[in-house]
């Protein structure tokens, strides 16, 4: 289905612009904690207004020491690739997927952030008791379902769980957390907040029940959150 | 109420020299893990002799690495800004209000730290079982009530829960804790050993009871701990 | 047995690029917070065309602020010093034995990772419940036998645990986390991933039981990730 | 009872390098994440031939970032100061009763450090089931009496529990860990791998039961190691 074969010049400057991002923004993955090794990885959607959008996205199995803007690998909407000396992560076929269905959708990220993806391997959702989750997420961090690598049934997963949901993240079964944004920063932003509020209410919960938060006080906490807060 | 429209001259030197000190001690939260992404702040009362004191505090939503003295803010003690390209941290009002209604308080500091915030989960105050907690706090750490940002209800909840209690540490329900000081470097520090003690207890209690420490002991050990700890 | 009184002159390029490559991944081990002090190392075997292996690995008792690859001692497959100014590692004898009974193992790790010796010291098995599991290893990851420091039964214990395993980590019982892999990267990767999986299918344990992953999509992960991942 | 007013010229050279180790070794503590904010204290003895010891150690409340050896100060072994700019560290007349009482001793470490406080605050000794805390403490680690800070009380709680057991570490109940070693640098290690085992021990039980190791095989690692580990 994907016709180009090259980055189009009018794209250069947005893709290289990109390619900066998704390379800082890879840093932060360890800086916080939520990856070892080489797992992980951030992406984001170039918009084409004259044809198919592309995708940035860190390269497969390759140190966090490694990554630099050259080495990041450009690809279709398919997953597949237009730009780069290596192989894209492993991953790129569940970015795309969610690029091609949730067209509002800017970054994607994956980890396998230990807290989140505790939750994950019980297949349970994380209940919404904190105010930095209704600000967040807006509720509970949902559960996707189990999904094998290497076709489209992760990107699938993640489309058919968070369309239509407050949430940014999702903790496929068994897996980890997927994270979704605007742009690559928010997505990372998300994925960031979805292993605090997983961490912080699991510790919570080894000693008892938290307590809930009134549907109400959460809808408030949501929507000041997603308009009011940080710089305009 | 607030009639200032600039720092008055006669506070130049004050506010230059809050706005280095509380930028640097921000530096602080993410070294001892107390905060993730932009969350957190720290902020210092301004003591103008001939008018209204002033508060510094962090910008909203600004990362920890664009964290510099001339990117702090200054407002009055309604919360409204003073002086500052960026808009306040959305907690200011909180700060504003401690600073209003307790005289005393020369620095307020604001986390989500995991431990502190998973005990404010479940409403439960942190029990004096360490020699360190009645060296600091002189006794359990108490919780606040639940509360909306936006309003004055987590300020009053602050000052309601801290006012004529050892504690420097409240931990507001659902939400997480906050630190008073006599200036922002004493209300740091209150936070972090605030998470250092929520998570001694907590692991201390996840495999049984911690052995209670009696009420005179706690007394003596904050009584020695105010007046002879440190340099003189 | 082993004739060797000096680096043969036809290996000493081999070597030196061990030392460099061993040197280079003890750095790796407190990144990733698998040891402290002291403790923890990382061997590799350098292939000798003409005769015996030998191995490179790290002294006894040196920090990991004085490790260079001048300070890596090269040794024979049966433990002892070939070339080196100080004591090799006091777990060379399980590394050597390893070496000389599994030719396909090119490196060995050894940590005492907290989590990984938590299961060890209940002699229990972490079960296959992470996809990343059944990527990298292929199924739980094993109990080795209890086997006391100084002669071969550590080594013993290792080889008849993973002999015929698909896993590349062994728990030893009481003790810690021995890897192996086709070179030392490959080892010290699997000792990273092998102190995540027991982190994170501890934390989920903590509140209630992880879902099983079945057995076919276990050997579907482990079949695509052997050969599929990463760059070629 | 102490006489001297200054650091006797003889004992010049080795105050000088004395500091410069504490100095060093002070950072060793935030580094394992044995501390928080100014907890925590390293001093060391130096014998003196000609007449009374002295102690060279912290100053109380004094910032991690801030401990150069000029800034430590030197004290008698009755706890009061001979030389330095500043109060010494609140802990130090525990220190001096250890070096009074115990010959042997060169030097003393005191932390926070969270789980082994942990085990402090429930008054549980830490069961030796793992390697290596039969090698480093020859078998569990003990449990000192509950102590007011600012008298003997703490040294003699220290003293009491250690004299005569293998241990170089102890569990002041409520408080946390003091270590010793024949050195600074042997009393560091000592709390650096008490934290280590502590948390391991911790986590195992979190899950069940860890596996008791045979006293023979204690007694055997433990011999093997005081003999044979490390650089001679």
């Amino acid at each position: 289905m994907s016709t180009l074969t090259e980055v189009p010049a009018a794209l250069r400057a947005a893709v290289d612009a990109a390619k900066e991002r998704v390379a800082a923004l890879h840093a932060e993955l360890p800086r916080w904690e939520l990856v070892v090794w080489t797992a992980g990885n951030v992406s984001e959607r170039v918009v084409n207004p004259d044809g198919e959008d592309l995708l940035v996205i860190k390269p497969s199995g390759v140190s966090y020491d490694d990554i630099t803007p050259d080495a990041m690998v450009v690809c279709h909407l398919d997953g597949t690739l237009v730009e780069g000396d290596r192989s894209p992560s492993s991953d790129t076929a569940a970015h795309a997927y969610v690029y091609r269905h949730m067209p509002e959708v800017g970054g994607v990220v994956h980890t396998h952030s230990t807290y989140a993806t505790a939750w994950a391997a019980r297949g349970e959702e994380i209940p919404c008791v904190l105010t930095m989750m209704a600000d967040e997420f807006g509720g509970p961090v949902p559960v996707g379902p189990f999904a094998i690598i290497g076709d489209d049934s992760i990107g699938r997963g993640i489309v058919e769980t968070l369309r239509g949901s407050r949430s940014k993240a999702v903790l496929m079964r068994n897996h980890g957390p997927f994270t979704i944004g605007t742009d690559a920063r928010s997505a990372v932003k998300a994925a960031v907040l979805c292993e605090e509020v997983a961490r912080a209410v699991h510790v919570s919960r080894q000693l008892g029940e938290p307590l809930p938060i009134a549907q109400e006080h959460v809808d408030a906490l949501y929507e000041r959150y997603q308009n009011v807060y940080g710089q305009r």
